[in-house]
């Protein structure tokens, strides 16, 4: 039998322990052992649930019990998640988390400790939920030099976004609905401005790569906005709007450009095609060419479904180590934007907006919204890098009112 | 340093030489040694080929040769395939292949020869190309009862498919220029009567279910009877046409429906954004919900890409078992289709066909063709049984002609 410690009993951690109990059969003849929760850690008790007598309040119990092998840490943040995972993985216990902000934030050190004592530090769960993505990209893309990792990383924009697009709701109705839902948070920051999206694609950057990267050196920009007239525009061109995160190779140092912006993508793309909250990320390797992992980003379930997937694995491997891992980084792991080559969407008011346009961008083709105002224009560009658009935005903002602009994929 | 050998130099036996080589830093980073391709078998002989001093012809070379450790099947067909790979198990040697003919005919003896020599029988190349299937499956959703498994496993139907839909060729145009391009064979009938999606279906039925499922248990309807009319009748619903693979649990015992045939899929659902030669396969568990997995099902470098991915693994676990198993099965593994529930497509055609519809039928969604007859009609059903659906077919056939049916996804 394999006994494990669950720490916080919230969303996520009781979605574990009800798939461990709820799936058991299956889960022990996967883990080719009996896995069983030992104690949950949570500051409140929670009386009315089945597992209220595994509930404790002190994590000494935890580290000082040898027989725990595995610790599911299902906190969130940094505090004290930071300080019970490294514990833990010093008392030689293997961490299992879906804590996307400690992986993004301490992710290198963790691992790096978790080697040293020949434990894992598995994380699944902090990337899409409950897609396989981590593994995947570790093992079954292992023959392959990673080029470009894009992806949709986030449901509660990829929700908002939809809404705006197929129910003409403005970005502050479409928020309204995402929080009566239970979709968006009360403060919604998190999520419309990107922040949760930078999280995991400073992960998958990480591991793509082999350098950590850092969410602060990372460019992140949010939905907030977005307006109806851009989603026609983009309409108009058989594009939908997505907000993507995106980390593409520079060298073998692990350098790359990593950031998460808003996009025109086009219906072509599978991206175009993920609805709701579900999230997708496309991986390009050098052999295999695109491949795409969808499923459901977040939810209790689901995203308990990584986390025992790991704990499984965790459970299987606890005297050898897995393989994954990656170099600590700093800021020169993320490249200046400024040689980056892209399409863009670019939207101008005032008079002669698409005679200076032309001017200014040569043969650009022109977008169309019923509701925009009579003088002003959208279009998208040829290919250029982020500096040569800059030069030409600052150049037309001459002439007229800069409106809006998004890369196109 | 790992030896390998290499059986058959065709395509994709080039290409695992090729990305072995080409990627060589890659591999031997994630297999933490290095791979080494020591013999490949070919009758024929290569003086062009950089590696024509690797070529033999004799398989007994590599079978008394103890310094291979891991044996690449990719003759491809069941002789002499099946022979080598016994013998090479059999040796104590790994075996990794991208023949699913070889897999879904001869594979829950060949694990079971794995695991009683202590070696590793891999195969994610043997379903849906470079696309990360197996592995993600047998691993990442180990916490889950797999319900369904439902996918787009031919890149050559999809083709096919595609052109009929968005460039309005006929089947036989649109084959005619897959076959030009190299997408389709001289002999299209693996593909376009659905026998290659079948192996693929039922490997990963097995896989998903745990009892192997035999080609020859499971019903299996090409595309080549899909005509322009039924394209038009679906995308008037906003619908498209898929040629899918579906492997439906039916209960613990391993029992499950399984079936290829073409279906009506909604534009609303993942696998209708499926283009060209790209295969896509839907997986839903009772924890994590749907998941969907999407790449090149073909192709030289992305099954290449694969089958060394398991190289790579076979490497790292030369003296441990991985999970891949699954228990012999029979024709009572695949359950009768009778009690199977869908939606169904039904086209006929005769005097007062809409009425005999209605009649027989009762509420319908009536579809509509610009092209076709005056006196025909199709038409969406509620959902009912295979059995309910052919009573129906059988009573409307006294009063009209029945020009086609399929299920709708």
């Amino acid at each position: 039998m394999v006994k494990i410690a669950v720490l916080g009993f919230g969303t996520v951690g009781a979605g574990v322990v009800d798939v461990i109990y709820d799936n058991a059969d299956i889960v022990a003849k996967n883990a080719a052992d009996k896995i069983e929760v030992e104690y949950i850690l949570d500051i409140r008790d929670y009386p009315d649930s089945p597992f209220a007598g595994k509930v404790i309040h002190d994590f000494e119990t935890i580290i000082n019990d040898d027989s725990i092998s595995v610790v599911v840490e299902t906190i969130g943040g940094t505090k004290p998640a930071y300080e019970f995972t490294k514990r833990s993985l010093l008392a030689g216990k293997s961490v299992v988390t879906s804590n996307k902000e400690l992986v993004a934030t301490h992710g290198a050190e963790l691992i790096k400790i978790a080697k040293e004592n020949n434990v894992n530090y598995l994380f699944e769960a902090a990337v899409g939920g409950g897609i396989p993505i981590i593994r995947p990209m570790a093992q079954c893309l292992a023959a392959n030099r990673i080029d470009e990792v894009c992806g949709i990383l986030n449901g509660t924009t990829n929700y908002i976004l939809n809404r705006m697009i197929n129910a003409g709701l403005s970005f502050e109705k479409a928020l309204a609905e995402a929080q009566e839902k239970g979709y968006a948070e009360r403060n919604p920051a998190a999520d419309v401005e990107g922040h949760d999206a930078c999280r995991k694609i400073c992960i998958l950057a990480a591991l793509a790569f082999g350098r950590h990267v850092y969410p602060e050196y990372v460019k992140t920009e949010g939905i907030t906005k977005i307006t109806l007239e851009d989603v026609a525009y983009a309409e108009s061109d058989d594009k939908v709007i997505k907000l993507l995160g995106r980390a593409r190779r520079v060298d073998d140092k692990g350098r790359a450009y990593v950031f998460v912006a808003p996009h025109l993508v086009s219906r072509e793309s599978p991206l175009a095609c993920v609805n709701g909250v579900f999230n997708s990320i496309m991986v390009s390797g050098n052999q295999v060419d695109d491949v795409m992992f969808y499923g459901r980003g977040a939810g209790k379930y689901p995203t308990a479904s990584a986390v025992v997937a790991d704990v499984i694995d965790a459970a299987k491997h606890l005297n050898a180590r897995k393989y994954l891992s990656w170099d600590d980084g700093d800021a020169s792991c993320v490249a200046d934007l400024s040689e980056f080559k892209s399409k863009y969407y670019v939207r101008v008011s005032g008079d002669n907006a698409r005679s200076a346009a032309i001017d200014t961008f040569g043969e650009v083709k022109f977008l169309s919204c019923a509701d925009a105002d009579s003088n002003e224009c959208a279009f998208i560009t040829d290919e250029m890098t982020v500096s040569e658009l800059n030069a030409k935005l600052e150049k037309i903002k001459n002439h007229v009112a800069l409106l809006s602009n998004m890369m196109v994929l």
